[in-house]
């Protein structure tokens, strides 16, 4: 039985204590938090959790196996630093670290104690993902071309972080566990209008063999888009997360190089075919993500969302940043 | 009556013989193409038309006033160069040519003959640009934040151009003509998968203020996008050119500054209201834009897409080009 | 302070707990359902409740001003009779009853007994309905031509009542509550493949002065639908109740009578307008329904959907049923 | 060669001339109108075709063998009965004629001279249409439940039949087709709010086996809906004909009867599969009809969409007239 403690309760943790506590092996113990009103929050919705502000309480106790820190990103590091040091495996929201360093220093310390790094980056876990890894790793698509995704709606303005920082991820660690490719270079450009913080980017990731990703992020958008298109050399497929019943929509559609007539000419001629929907499960993913944590835990098992698929995110958020000071200057990776 | 000579009847030709035999004051006298399988088409759709395969007889005839110029972009500019020379106005394909340098010499060209350019950005003829601009101009929208638009679907490969200079001179003209700002820099990425052009690309244009532009353009997509996002601080709005009825939507959706409580917090307040579709007119836009040209010849006008208005587009294919091959370089216009 | 017991803990039943939970002076003191299981779930998700498999011992308790009918349609009558025969005010579960005379005696024995009756109309709390309400006794509809709605899925077939009766309640009510008017008669029509109960059913009524009002109900279609087209003289609305952010549109179209020319024509001109979606609230319908009946409890007001609302429901029902057992014959009401 | 006359010039005259001058083994000679202004329209269009307003001259000319009907539908039957008492063949716009004994009339009368009759009933060579035949047809949808159908929009009023008679003929005419069921009985309701003929109507079909058909047609409505859902055993669709890409959408889902546990109870378990839209091919079916008119003319073979399919459209037409009197009476075929 794993016993855990959850660093931070306000938007997100609420979640994360409700899934925890449904899963097989984990005992929530305690939620802890600065704020006596988050604490009070959580007491009434889950009566049987202590709570405590006393961060270094929870660390030191040996009640406690496992730590979930869902705090912003700024205190990740020192979070998980300390909760590292005491013997604690930690689950840690997305973005994992606030900087490349500390994302190394982190993986190297629970390497140094043998203990589990887990990000949460819930996508990974939901059926849609699933699917189209299955679809790109069963050949279907063929050769991958390009990945583009668009995640925009109005706010929720983060105000320590830019709108990179905040939606980003998401689109990063999908794109990076669908392709399994290292990505060479970033690019990234961008605006701020509202509180100095950039609330509107776009992100070019370069591949090797031509595969080129591309992320429009955008905290100022009327509408809300949850789009990815996916071109590959066989197939291509769409994926709109905000679609009840058909989510992912998969085109027998492409282009096909025909060797021309002339010296001159390389012709092109098009495939259109059936359109085809698979039906996907209906699943929580962070339900599956929590009990993936601690099965992790308790079969010594690393997790494919460890720190170093942590550190991969932030890799490219970290050369998004720096492009985007550039106004669009090419970072290698 | 203006006698208009037709150069060029490929796909978009036919098009531009119908709308130009509508207008008041201006007859299609002759049809020109290199190909007799093209010259026979013209014949049979238009049989009071004359058609020859010999530009120079166009371009030396009395009878011809102005010439409509719907060819490769690569032929503009000699095409153009030699009705300006021979006394022509001239209508010329999107985009206008395929250099600054050649943009320069033709404006300069038909500056010391007196006569007029008009580059075909049909799009600005269209009601929903109209009623998009009206609505910049009248500040409903506010000031700008974003421009940001998706023109995405399956080929039409282009054997001469990348996708940029097939697709984005639409979007670059529209946003020319509706922010009506001096673009300062352009970023662009991009990849190539199927004939050696870039059919993928991304572009983005700095503007001053913290307005920027953004451009994805794409020959390989599974479906067919044409949404345009425009943020402004006291209203948003959504143009999908692919909705019958409710093309335009606004918004009046935003975010206020709001002066935080502690020294170190500005928060953001977010405004939620109604959404309201404008009813736009049912127009042909090329029908238009010809009846325009045809006038700005007859009561000698500047045409609002002169050549200069050509220009400016081509000075961000090109910049968008020269970024490509850098791999997002800032180029500055 | 009124307390509740609520009576039925099955699909609908946490609902009605947690709402009424949260309602100002209210306090739900228990749950009576036969199940074991119901009442073990009942208990483990609001500790606080008493739950019981004991009618009697509610009904005769004098702990209880009020009980909340959440059962199968067939009992809603013998159990509202006994609760109103105990002097508890009641809330039941829509339909109201099995039969209109159920419903008129019910109505009765709570007159004679000063006890309030609501029936669960939750839809008319919702934004959208009171929305369109406002828009119809604002006159911006004008005179209404006709009331058209959709409700399809897949399931969940009810063992012991028809589609009609499973979906019809919903639009029935809410025509009821935005057309205020009295119907004339009832024609349906319908077919059953499944289970001997009709899963497809087609239901018109007409009104006085040419007001048509058509239902299709639908236990069989791949897809979702909840859309409802009202047509007036002056605009036409649609309501789709599964759009996120646009559920209800205003549209500035009709159609005029134009006297003719000559003596045989009567021509007709068309208006094409804009279309607007005005902002609605977000509101869980349920609260706020809740509050209501414990309101109009203490401040002894007739709820709008007493019993005389859900009788009304119920004769269209039961006229349905007769006209869809004769296949169409007109029931008059 | 098959030399055929146009009667009638008015909005879908020019679609008519357009099309069978593309067919392979005829020619159109001559267009008859009574309106000059409809001639002249015609003579601009099709320089090379005669215009006349001689019905009757068209009628004896031995350069005539057919002749296409394109005129109000009270006409059909007075010019078709002159066409073929002529020796001509005809082509009647739907629907057929304004009465089951005309249709009858027509079907002898061609009978008797050895002629052909051939309804314009479009849709049935359309690819959506021909893909769903397939589908039944093939068994993929195993046996069918029910057939439901909307076809809404504003206008356009015709002066001289009302919705029923404008709109249903599309949709009576292809579920024929698709059915190939003998109809038992029709009920009928509807309304007029505008120039005294109904504007909004019902229809239900009954078929044996507790198969139903159901029509929507409002010329009232402010948006244009034209969707068809078709509900079989084995799966289920969805035609939406205003869908670009994917018309036709395939589900995998469905509802199987399960023997219950108790005596009394009858389970059902539902089947939620995939989705799949077939690709269809991009045709003009009036193209296609024109072709196979003068095909079944030249081989001798009789049109699937002779006069008897006309007539049993006519048939449910005039029920639904007679249905709609009496508000909803089942009037049998």
């Amino acid at each position: 039985m794993i016993r855990l403690a959850v660093i931070g309760y306000g938007y997100w943790g609420p979640n994360i204590v409700r899934n925890f506590q449904g899963v097989q092996g984990c005992s929530v113990k305690t939620v802890c938090d600065l704020s006596p009103r988050s604490l009070e929050r959580a007491k009434k919705a889950f009566p049987s959790v202590e709570v405590t502000s006393d961060f270094q309480a929870v660390l030191h106790s040996t009640e406690i196996d496992a730590v979930a820190i869902i705090t912003p990103v700024a205190t990740h590091y020192p979070l998980s630093r300390a909760a590292l040091e005491n013997g604690k495996h930690i689950f840690v929201e997305k973005p994992f670290t606030a900087s490349v360093a500390e994302a190394r220093e982190l993986i190297e310390l629970a390497e140094k104690k043998n203990l589990k790094i887990m990000v949460d980056h819930t996508f990974l876990f939901t059926s849609a993902v699933r699917k189209i890894k299955e679809l790109i790793d069963g050949g279907v698509l063929g050769d991958l071309y390009y990945y583009d995704s668009m995640r925009v709606n109005l706010g929720l303005f983060q105000s320590d972080v830019n709108v990179i920082w905040d939606l980003a991820p998401h689109d990063l660690s999908i794109m990076q566990f669908l392709l399994h490719q290292k990505p060479q270079a970033v690019v990234a450009t961008g605006a701020n209008h509202v509180n100095g913080k950039e609330d509107v980017a776009y992100i070019t990731v370069y591949f090797p063999n031509n595969i080129i990703a591309h992320f429009n992020v955008n905290w100022l958008s009327p509408v809300k888009i949850r789009t990815t298109l996916i071109g590959g050399e066989k197939k291509m497929l769409v994926w709109n997360d905000l679609e009840m019943d058909e989510k992912l929509k998969i085109y027998d559609k492409g282009v096909n190089k025909v060797s021309g007539e002339g010296v001159y000419e390389l012709l092109v001629s098009y495939r259109m075919g059936d359109v085809w929907a698979p039906r996907l499960e209906q699943v929580e993913a962070l339900k599956l993500a929590s009990q993936y944590f601690i099965d992790c835990i308790l079969q010594d098992q690393v997790p494919f969302t460890d720190g170093v698929a942590g550190l991969q995110v932030v890799q490219m958020l970290e050369a998004a940043d720096q492009s985007l000071k550039n106004r669009g200057g090419m970072v290698y990776l």
